[in-house]
């Protein structure tokens, strides 16, 4: 199976408001709870292309309980470790003219909680064909984390991918993942000087073995050992860009289990990237976009 | 012991926030859950005043869970009752210069779960000394709901003490409780003409044994079988006035087990609603303010 960690999970949850009266009473029209955190969302486009997915990562708490609860009711496999903290909420107030977002600060892990998902997760590598290291790091975790799990799946010849921001981007290298997979934004934070192929470069020589740029409605840049490669789309998808990246994240997972050459794996998933755009939540895509877009995306 | 009855329990959810962002992006600096509900508020005034008490009513899902995870965590026993659908959250996104809640809509109760829960209330009853019925209906339960829970009490020997509003309120002399406790504003709506003493004679006309009218600063009025009696605050005591009322029918729940004249059991349970405006969060009073403010509230 491929394995996807999400250290920091989160329950999503929508209020739906005909308008919000600021200071004062509101009365939610509809409440929507789903699970969430990128690795989450990963394991939802792997498993919707039949592919067998376990979810890892902590929960804790009553909220850690309903993400388990939704990833049941998805039926998603998932073998996540308990911490005594509180996993997490996202909440999306959104009104049909506004969203505003309200993000808890969510729990700090301890050494032994991280100790014992260490355990968890070293048993469940003997079964992965891959691993996906995706999102945020909870509070009390070093940023040099996802290199360390990153080593820990290379050590045992499970290829990992990395899907991280600021200083667990930095350190990511370290751990010799197989992929990592930035945003502009992100790679640009990370490695502060030049130019996106630059900087995919410099994290390639630090110590990963192809690193994967993300460029939104402009498709994807991938530096590898079999060269560079960037996937250009025919035309811009509209919708909602969260998940795109992880839907993309999914498709660099494909390549790792069932390996191709480089351009093939990535007209893949920058495909699966444009058709989450069109669909209405994180962790889904549109098979429709995916088959139109396709064909039709230019490697070069 | 005494029983409490919350039919629409909720997780009360606090996100304090230095400056909310509308339509933007916002981190929770701090996130409080506390179990809520009118019911859970008197339990917790009469557990702090030494009583035996037990929290019942329904609770559903992850949230219901957390709801009892926290009446643990305050050693209050309870017997919830679970349903299919999830207890809602009441949330306040706490600026330091404005407050602006959400109260999400709860569960619909089936009629199976309302048969299961009176199972449960029916065997709960059998060590009960008094009942509390308190609060909001969930969705899909008659406005006869605490009417019927109060004849059911009666059947069994067991006093009960309603406070509702709107419908429930209407309807609950039809049960005959021992005591129906609204403050004047729902008393206004359930009886519109007349003064609050005609609209608590009129309830108590209906069936209900006394009524008791809370009257916020201005204290609080009993229209009883010993006659008709006004309790008068000394001065008005700052902070929160959510909890009052529950604390103050807290106050009448002990009259219940330990019966005294009129004036005495009206001035403890006003005396009692003061002390909760002096605690921070519903159903804390305040032990200090309590002594303070007892001997100096005039019965008339």
């Amino acid at each position: 199976m491929i394995l996807t960690v999400t250290l920091n999970a989160a329950l999503d949850v929508t209020y739906e408001t005909p308008q919000v009266s600021w200071d004062g009473v509101n009365r939610v029209a509809a409440v929507h709870r789903r699970a969430g955190g990128k690795g989450v969302n990963v394991a939802r486009v792997l498993a919707a292309l039949g592919q067998d997915v376990l979810v890892t990562g902590l929960a804790g708490g009553p909220t850690g309980r309903a993400v388990e609860r939704d990833l049941d009711s998805a039926g998603l496999a998932h073998a996540l470790v308990p911490v005594a903290g509180e996993t997490r909420t996202t909440l999306v107030v959104a009104e049909p003219a506004a969203h505003t977002l309200f993000n808890e600060p969510g729990p700090t892990v301890g050494e032994d909680e991280f100790a014992d998902f260490l355990r968890t997760y070293e048993a469940l590598l003997r079964e992965a064909r891959a691993v996906v290291l995706s999102g945020s790091l909870p509070r009390g975790l070093p940023a040099t984390t996802y290199a360390t799990l990153a080593a820990f799946a290379r050590d045992r010849g499970v290829p990992a991918i990395v899907d991280a921001d600021g200083e667990p981007l930095r350190h990511a290298p370290d751990g010799r993942p197989a992929i990592i997979k930035p945003n502009a934004e992100e790679l640009a934070r990370a490695v502060p000087h030049g130019s996106p192929e630059e900087g995919a470069e410099a994290l390639r020589d630090r110590g990963a073995g192809a690193v994967i740029v993300s460029l939104g409605a402009s498709g994807a840049l991938a530096v590898t050992a079999d060269g560079t490669f960037r996937a250009r789309m025919p035309y811009a998808v509209d919708g909602n860009p969260t998940g795109a990246g992880d839907a993309l994240v999914a498709g660099l997972a494909l390549g790792l289990v069932a390996p191709g050459p480089w351009p093939e794996l990535l007209r893949r998933a920058a495909a699966l990237g444009a058709a989450a755009v069109a669909a209405p939540v994180a962790g889904a895509f549109d098979p429709g976009v995916y088959e139109a877009v396709h064909p039709l995306i230019e490697i070069v």
